[in-house]
C-alpha cells in the first residue's frame, strides 16, 4: 500500500451492479458531486477522489438484508467485498476525520442494503501523530508483576449498589483471594451511592495494605468516563494513590476525548466497549472489531474487551477470537499499538485450553466473576483453579490430567461444565 | 416522572417471554450479578435496580431480525415496546454515563433477536448540569438576520479538493447569490489541501467584506472536527475573525468532547450526524433519532441534521419528519433545548411545501447544493425560487399559482421536478 492513501474494506450488499456501487461510495465520499460546481475542474476532482483498489463479487441472495435500498425487479441483491483508497492528503493523519472519511453516510445510501467496514490500513504517518497504546503488553505485566500467562482478573458486583467501602471490602476479598486484576463496572462511574474519589481514597487504602504485606499490587481500572478535564482530574488521582490502572467507555465518551486521554495518561488504559452491539449485531451493518478497534488502538487503548468464548451473549465464538487475534496483530511494522485482548463474559477454568489454542498467546487480561466467586471452595480457589487451568493450557497438559492433582481445577471444572 | 429517577424506552425482539426478557434487561443494566456476592443484601439490591415501567406487546413474527438469539423451535419471536426506570442516583446527572446505562450491554445479549432505544426521559438535574444549544433557533436567526423564514443553505462541494481560495472564490459568489447559510463539508476539516487556518482567514475576509458592502453577514459553519484543544483553539479563530458558527461531526468528536466544546462555544454549534446510518439504518437495532438527539441537544448542538424529505438516501419521509419534530419539542419544561433542525439531501423548491405541511414550523436551515447551484437561471434564481417557495409555504399559498409571478420559482419547479 501507498504511504501517500489509505485504505478501507467493506462489505456490501447492493441492488445494482456492484462495480457501480462501488463508485457511488468513492464518490460520496471524496470528490462527487450532482451537478457541476464552478471552479471544479477534473484535475481538482482526480487529486482528491477516492479509488476502487478491489472489487471482489461473493454472492447473490434472494432479499435485501435492510429497509430502504433502490428496489429492482426480482428483488435480488449481490455481496461483495470492496477495498477504496484516499489520498492522505485529503484529511491528513487525523484519525477523528478518517471516521467521517471512511464512514460518513455510506450506511445511508439507496445502492446499498447492507453496508459494513471491515479493516482499515493506513499509513505510516498516522503512527507518528498519535500515541497508541503506552503501556499494552509489557507495561501492564510489568505493574502487576505477572510475568507469564494471562492475568487473572474480575469486576466489581453487583454493577451498581456498593458504596465507597463496601467495593472497597469487596476488593480486600478478592486481594486475599490472589486476583491479579479488577474493574469496575462499566454502570459504576462517579454516582452519588459511590463517588469517585471517594471509591478510590476506599479501594487504593485497602490495596496499597495489601501490596505492603504481600509484596503483589492489584491493579484496578477505575472508571474514570466522564467529561475531558474530569477524566484528566480522575487520572490524576489514580496516580497519586498509587493506582495502576484507568477505565473508560470508548462509545461514550467518544474519540477525540480519548486521543487526549491517550496523549494525557500516565497509566494503562483499560478500553471497555460496551455499545458494541449497536455497532455491529447485524452482520450486513455497521463495524467490523478489527476496523473499529484500530481507532481505539491508536488513540491509546492498552486493554480491548474481545468478549469470550460460550459468553453469555449473541456473539460467536469465531467473531471473538478474530477480534482477539487482530488486537495482537500490528497496525504498524515500527508501531504495532497492540492492545491486550480483556476475555470476559461467563468465563470460567473450562475455556483456557480452547482460547489459548486459538489465540496462540497467554498475553491476555481474563476476566471472570461467577467463574471465581461461586467456586464451590471460594474466592481463593476460584483464582487458583484458573491459573491451574491455564498453566495446563499453556503447557499442553490436558485439563483433566492435570485436575488429578490439582484439586481447585478439579472442582472448579466439576461445578462449571455442568 | 418522577424527578428521582430516568426512563428509556426500547422496541425489543425477543424468542423468550417479552416479561422475563424485560427483567433481563434491567438486571443487566443495574444491580444484577449471576451469581450471590458477599456484602449483597436485598435493600442494596432494591435500592440500585432498574424498573420495569410499561411493557406493552405488539405482535409475533415469524422469523429474527438478528442473528445469535437463543433459538426456541418454532423460531417465533415476539415485539414489544419496554419502558425501564433507573434510580438517578445510580449515576447522578451524568450524560456520559447515561449513554452506558441506557445502552451498554443491552444491543448483545442473547435473550433479544432486536432491540432499539426509542427515547429517554431525564430528570431536571440534568437540565442543571449541560449547556443545552445557547443559540438555537433565536440566537441564529439573530446572527444572520433572517427574521421569519428558514435559512436557505448550502454546502462547500466538491467535498474536497477546493483550497482555500477556491473555497473564498465559491462563497463570495454564495454571498452575492443572496444565501443565508454555508457549511463545509464533513470530509474537509483540516486537510493539507484546505488547512483549517488558511481556510478561515480566506473565507472570513469573504464574508466580512460582503457584510461591510450589504450589512447581510453570511453564517458559515466552519468544520472545526478534531482534538478536545484543537477545537477550542479552531472555535477561537471562527470567533476572532467575526465568524458565526462552528461545525463538529458528532459520532467522530464524541460526547465528551462535545459537551466541552458546548461549555466553551460562545458561537452556534452546527452538529453533523455523519455515521447516523450505522447506528439506524436497521429498524431492529440501534437508535431513534429521538433518543439520540437528546445527548446531542444537552451537549450543545444549535443545528442538527434530519435529512429532507424526498431525500437522496434511504431514510422514509416519515422518519425525517418525526426527527425534525422532536427537535422542536422541549426536552424540558423550563429548558427546552430546542436544536434548529437542518434539512439537506436533493432539497429543492419542490419540497417546502409538504416540509411546511408535516413540520407546522419554518424554524429552520434548508440546504441545498444542486437545488440552488443547478437553477437554469444560476445561483442567485436558486436561492430566490427557494425564498419564493417557502413564502408560498408558509402563505399558505399554491406553489403553481406563486410561481405564476414569480419566475425564479417557476423555472426551479420546471427543473426539480423533471
Amino acid at each position: 500500500m501507498s504511504n501517500e492513501r489509505f485504505e478501507a474494506d467493506y462489505l456490501i450488499e447492493t441492488p445494482i451492479s456492484p462495480q457501480k456501487a462501488a463508485e457511488v461510495m468513492a464518490g460520496e465520499q471524496s470528490s462527487g458531486t450532482f451537478v457541476k460546481i464552478p471552479g471544479e475542474t477534473p484535475e481538482l476532482k482526480q487529486r482528491s477522489a477516492a479509488r476502487i483498489e478491489r472489487l471482489e463479487i461473493i454472492e447473490t441472495v434472494a432479499a435485501p438484508s435492510l429497509p430502504g435500498a433502490i428496489e429492482i425487479s426480482g428483488g435480488q441483491v449481490t455481496h461483495a467485498r470492496v477495498t477504496l483508497s484516499w489520498p492522505l492528503a485529503n484529511i491528513g493523519p487525523d484519525l477523528i476525520n478518517l471516521m467521517a472519511t471512511v464512514s460518513g453516510n455510506l450506511f445511508e445510501l439507496r445502492e446499498f442494503s447492507g453496508l459494513r467496514i471491515l479493516d482499515i490500513r493506513l499509513p505510516d504517518a498516522f503512527a507518528a501523530v498519535y500515541p497508541g497504546p503506552k503501556f499494552a503488553i509489557e507495561g501492564t505485566r510489568r505493574l502487576t508483576g505477572v510475568n507469564r500467562g494471562p492475568l487473572i482478573g474480575t469486576i466489581v458486583k453487583p454493577s451498581v449498589g456498593f458504596g465507597s467501602q463496601e467495593t472497597a471490602a469487596l476488593v480486600g476479598l478478592l486481594a486475599e483471594a490472589g486476583i491479579d486484576f479488577i474493574k469496575d463496572d462499566e454502570l459504576q462511574a462517579n454516582g452519588p451511592n459511590c463517588p469517585f474519589d471517594e471509591r478510590v481514597e476506599a479501594v487504593m487504602r485497602v490495596i496499597n495494605d495489601h501490596a505492603d504485606k504481600t509484596g503483589k499490587k492489584v491493579m484496578f481500572a477505575f472508571n474514570i468516563t466522564g467529561e475531558t478535564d474530569d477524566m484528566r482530574r480522575r487520572h490524576d488521582l489514580v496516580l497519586a494513590r498509587g493506582g495502576t490502572c484507568v477505565m473508560a467507555s470508548l462509545n461514550s465518551v467518544g474519540l477525540s476525548a480519548m486521543i487526549g486521554l491517550g496523549r494525557h495518561t500516565q497509566l494503562p488504559i483499560h478500553g471497555h466497549r460496551n455499545g458494541w452491539g449497536y455497532l455491529s449485531r447485524h452482520p450486513m451493518l455497521g463495524w467490523s472489531y478489527v476496523a473499529w478497534s484500530k481507532f481505539w488502538r491508536l488513540a491509546g487503548s492498552d486493554h480491548m474487551h474481545v468478549n469470550g468464548l460460550s459468553n453469555k451473549f449473541s456473539e460467536s465464538d469465531e467473531s471473538v477470537m478474530q477480534s482477539a487475534r487482530s488486537l495482537l496483530s500490528p497496525i504498524f511494522a515500527h508501531k504495532p499499538c497492540i492492545s491486550m485482548p480483556v476475555f470476559s463474559s461467563g468465563q470460567s477454568a473450562v475455556q483456557p485450553p480452547e482460547t489459548y489454542r486459538q489465540l496462540g498467546s497467554a498475553d491476555l487480561i481474563y476476566a471472570a466473576g461467577g467463574g471465581i466467586m461461586a467456586h464451590p471452595d471460594g474466592p481463593a480457589a476460584g483464582v487458583q483453579g484458573l491459573r491451574e487451568a491455564w498453566d495446563a493450557a499453556i503447557a499442553g497438559i490436558d485439563a483433566d490430567e492435570h485436575a488429578k492433582n490439582h484439586p481447585a481445577l478439579a472442582h472448579a471444572l466439576e461445578a462449571y461444565r455442568s
